[in-house]
């Protein structure tokens, strides 16, 4: 079994797949026309250096002064180059976390800890056990919006716990895959703030909010040049094919999928939420990502049955494996579109029952 | 100073780039409509197991037994995936060749090892010299047609040699990248072999022969299982993007594109040869790939300095950087269509002359 849960590929009849964190409104026409009009792109080496792409990336951080960006083959290249050659042996992350933290460092010998720092709803975090508990020179990875629970760490703490990392003479990488979809953005960003903390990294990726999970594009950005020096020397070349260079240098200036996104997001989450708040025994916990997790609370359910359940409404959901500290009855939600999220909110009513409002 | 030598990415107004050995007849036609078609694969994540592409494999090479297939993000991935993960700590090659293998050795503190064992003309080696000087329990990486000599060992000699290392205990790696633009493909390959040599593992990449360095997708053959599940442990997941899938799935089956190139390869690899060989001063080394080595014999004029006379001509070739046992007196050009190969020797005979033949 992959650790990633639902394998969409395993099912012939998924309409409706809730298992994956992506942006239901496809591909950003600019991406479809740029495909087709540099398809001749294809028929060479991508440039090395990447250096047109990492421009667009600047462009779209609003970045123009001495950042460093790496671009990786999906965020998970960048994650897995990072771990495995920053040169600590201890990793530190908040648990439940994104499993391939975990497996990124299995095979290095760096030893993997979770810190379970939450309250009971998943909507506050202990900053102060976390700094207590992570050990000096060591590696901290924080997910945020956090992958499965979908808080989020703002600003000001995250600037905290960089400062006494840094102090802790500590690398933090800031995994901001989902951060695009939080209400606030770009002000939930740790990107403007990189600059004053040397010791951390930001990683993003292209593929969650820009609706394009098939094309695997991810980036870091940092600010320690020793950082970026020391991926580059091990990264291998060409890691980014034609097909990835070309949505990189469109969708960032794609305006109208941004607002259109935005705007979907804010509705959806928030429809979603307080129709799955109806589903009797079923827990939501507050999300500012657009996945929420759950909880079963009915004795006879749990989310394998539920998967299979779902699974004859032409559903599939994310069932807990992979994800520490969650138990057979958690899974997680996607936002989709407003017909999916209907049918959704109709078949858990129909397999679960629902309150009386 | 990068080491694969012309990044075309550096000039602005080079039409004939002889510096990539990529089959110039362009893009599959069934790559083009099946971009088109599939566009919607890109909304979802690639499937992690990658079933389908690798049964298109398997189809191409016509393997229908227990054999494992790996995927990679162009070949040097796999290429850094079995150098590191192999767990032996000495490399073996011949020298001069792919400088990826170096690269990808560099960081993990296995010992580097070339040998030379070519006769004066690139056109023999000396095996027996090549197994005495190979110790036991190393990885053998052997690039097959070579690059950049274009020397083909032949299959009853790579059978005494898989043999013979596997009695050593080494591990075999062969690097096929170029051998579908060997005369005798598919006799020159050693696929229908491999299942007699357990310690050995064929490479192979889309890339170059169809035309498509820009999709990145590499693939490699073994029926050791130990190997297979090794690599599969510590490979990042969705390693391969949508483009490069439906590449995968289809540009085997292009018979037109692959019967165009057999012949176009078989004419401008002679016809390139016998120009070349009318060059004044310029020593061609016979290559039974897409492209040939050669010597500058003039004092006064090396690689770098024909480069240079060459960009006026709007042409790139590849100079030595990176290859051990060259001069910088040698160079490589790739095998292009008749109007490249026209203007690059009318170029050459300008510069450095013409016998009268």
């Amino acid at each position: 079994m992959n650790i990633h849960g639902g394998n969409i590929y395993d099912y012939k009849n998924i309409i409706f797949d809730f298992s994956a964190n992506i942006n239901p409104l496809g591909i950003p026409e600019r991406f479809k026309e740029a495909l087709y009009e540099n398809i001749k792109m294809f028929t060479k080496y991508p440039d090395i250096e990447y250096k047109n792409l990492k421009n667009n990336i600047n462009n779209y951080l609003g970045i123009y002064d001495n950042s460093y960006i790496l671009v990786g083959n999906g965020e998970v290249e960048l994650i897995y180059l990072l771990l495995e050659n920053l040169e600590f042996n201890k990793l530190f992350t908040i648990g439940p976390t994104f499993s391939e933290y975990k497996k990124a460092v299995i095979n290095s010998g760096i030893e993997y800890n979770e810190i379970y720092c939450y309250n009971d709803d998943f909507s506050e975090i202990n900053v102060q056990m976390l700094l207590d508990k992570i050990q000096g020179k060591s590696i901290v990875i924080l997910c945020n919006p956090n992958n499965p629970t979908g808080y989020l760490i703002d600003r000001p703490t995250l600037e905290v716990i960089a400062s006494r990392l840094y102090e802790k003479q500590c690398i933090l990488i800031i995994d901001e895959a989902f951060i695009e979809f939080t209400d606030n953005y770009p002000l939930s960003s740790f990107i403007s703030k990189l600059q004053k903390y040397p010791n951390t990294i930001v990683l993003r990726a292209v593929t969650k909010f820009f609706g394009m999970p098939g094309i695997r594009l991810g980036y870091a950005v940092t600010y320690n040049k020793d950082i970026y020096q020391k991926i580059r020397e091990v990264q291998q070349p060409w890691n980014i094919n034609a097909a990835a260079v070309i949505a990189g240098n469109t969708v960032f200036n794609d305006k109208d999928y941004i607002s259109k996104s935005q705007i979907w997001i804010k509705e959806e989450r928030d429809f979603i939420y307080k129709g799955l708040s109806l589903v009797k025994g079923l827990r939501v916990y507050p999300s500012k990502a657009n996945f929420h997790l759950l909880k079963l609370m009915f004795n006879d359910m749990d989310a394998y049955k539920l998967k299979d359940a779902l699974v004859n409404y032409e559903i599939l959901i994310r069932t807990p494996g992979g994800f520490p500290f969650l138990t057979s009855r958690h899974f997680r939600l996607a936002v989709l579109d407003r017909i999916a999220n209907t049918s959704l909110l109709s078949a858990l009513y129909d397999i679960l029952g629902k309150e009386i409002p």
